[in-house]
């Protein structure tokens, strides 16, 4: 294993340990177990751990610790999982599986599956609260900037957009790039902040990491839009074409595959450019190169 | 207007003007517009605001300006709403009226309304951390006990024994305190704690308002039992008799009405003599007793 893979592994099972004991039953929990089992069903179910990832690769890269970042990592795990599971719903995309498995409300039934989203988006603010590593300062200028990136002006309002956008006929990459930077652009590059922020350093260089996160979130979803129509259902663990069957605009229907391949390649040149101008970084731009190529 | 129906009218008027400041459509949340209208649409349903009222009577009967509470005065608000918006969902309680007027998936569509609970269940903390009133240590309690009493053992924990309870026939007393707990008297009880921190009071004092909440919420759950068999729909503002056609057990099916009534006056007693412990409260005795002899 080479210096990357194992850094990153390190990262993934501290995250994974980390997820279990913020959510373990208890024998007061004992009753609301379907509920705990649902929670752990979905943030078990093998994601690709991106968001921890950087926010404990962004600490370290600023010269800290990075388990000190254990809970704005495992904080921002649970807000994704939480979106996952409410947007699987059959009253937003309606997904049967995800990640290769079946969905939450497949599982668990719709109800469970509200309710495990429900807690899921509340959880990150407990356990961020009740940390014993940050201080009160740090912890409040995370919850300020997760609820922000979580909320009506971030990722909630990015699927707004992209919920009403089905209906629209004349969307432009100007109210795609703004869709994609809201719904999944603002996650990553809070977490990237959020990191900074564990690591205490100064106002500019938190300012070009967040650029940084949202180049990455909006390259990383231009290869979404390619791998929906050029990888296979088993490679993607969704179905693949889903895009196409539900006449989504995405970037391969406004610029094709090979355009939409260039725009990726150049938004990420842009993000390693703002990585240059941070702190040690030679994992942080490994990881963007691989998640450039990734065919998953 | 009497003492008390003129600071009650001046606690939820200033409820209703902080709510409007914290949830206004800006030029940048354009995009978003109908989220923020349907957010805005159930937080402006003519709730009882119990909850708000009650986090700035704590604050005020412990000796500071109640308006130093507006941050979680709002934000329990907030989270009741959202957790209504839900509970109303065709996958839940599947309710078309919620205070008399259409519920939120009725006006807005099921996936605005669960996207519109979703933005109230992460704006409470995002409003918390940006207040300007509060110290960091005082944000820090506040956010960790509000979200211990939303998520799985809180408010939310008490929906899923709620559901689960449908399919048994064994649910008794205990399970019923229990679920009751959770489901209502754990957001009550942390609108006392809250307006206590704001106040900066000991450690014993926010304990027994703590136990005022939780039996002024049993309290107000048992009449609503009650309130379902003998008030008629208009009153109520849902559907009257709902819990006996959906066959769930409450206080009423375990013991009639005379005999809830009396267990109502009792636990509202024990409530009474919490406040008899605690600061300046002429006002919380008369809402107290304001409570306990509604009719809707």
């Amino acid at each position: 294993m080479n210096g990357f893979d194992k850094k990153f592994k390190e990262y993934i099972d501290y995250t994974e340990k980390c997820l279990e004991e913020y959510n373990f039953l208890t024998a007061e929990t004992q009753p609301q177990k379907n509920l705990i089992d649902a929670m752990n069903y979905s943030l078990s179910a093998g994601g690709k751990r991106i968001r921890p990832v950087l926010v404990m690769a962004f600490c370290e890269a600023m010269g800290t610790d990075y388990r000190k970042a254990k809970a704005p990592a495992c904080a921002i795990e649970m807000i994704h999982t939480f979106s996952l599971i409410h947007d699987d719903l059959p009253a937003m995309d309606d997904d049967d599986l995800r990640r290769g498995k079946p969905s939450c409300h497949k599982a668990y039934g719709e109800a469970m599956a509200i309710l495990a989203g429900d807690a899921l988006s509340v959880l990150p603010f407990e356990i961020i609260a009740d940390d014993t590593e940050l201080t009160p300062e740090q912890k409040i200028k995370i919850i300020s900037v997760l609820a922000k990136a979580t909320g009506k002006s971030g990722m909630i309002g990015g699927q707004v957009i992209d919920i009403e956008n089905e209906s629209r006929n004349d969307v432009d990459e100007r109210n795609l790039c703004n869709m994609y930077r809201n719904k999944t652009g603002q996650l990553i590059a809070v977490s990237c902040v959020m990191g900074c922020i564990c690591a205490g350093v100064d106002e500019e260089t938190i300012k070009i990491s967040a650029e940084y996160g949202y180049k990455l979130g909006l390259a990383f979803q231009i290869i979404d839009d390619i791998l929906d129509v050029t990888a296979s259902t088993e490679e993607i663990g969704k179905p693949a074409g889903s895009d196409m069957e539900e006449n989504k605009t995405t970037f391969v229907t406004l610029y094709g595959v090979e355009k939409s391949r260039e725009i990726a390649d150049r938004i990420t040149a842009e993000a390693l450019e703002c990585l240059g101008k941070t702190g040690n970084n030679s994992f942080l731009i490994k990881l963007t190169e691989n998640l450039l190529q990734r065919k998953n």
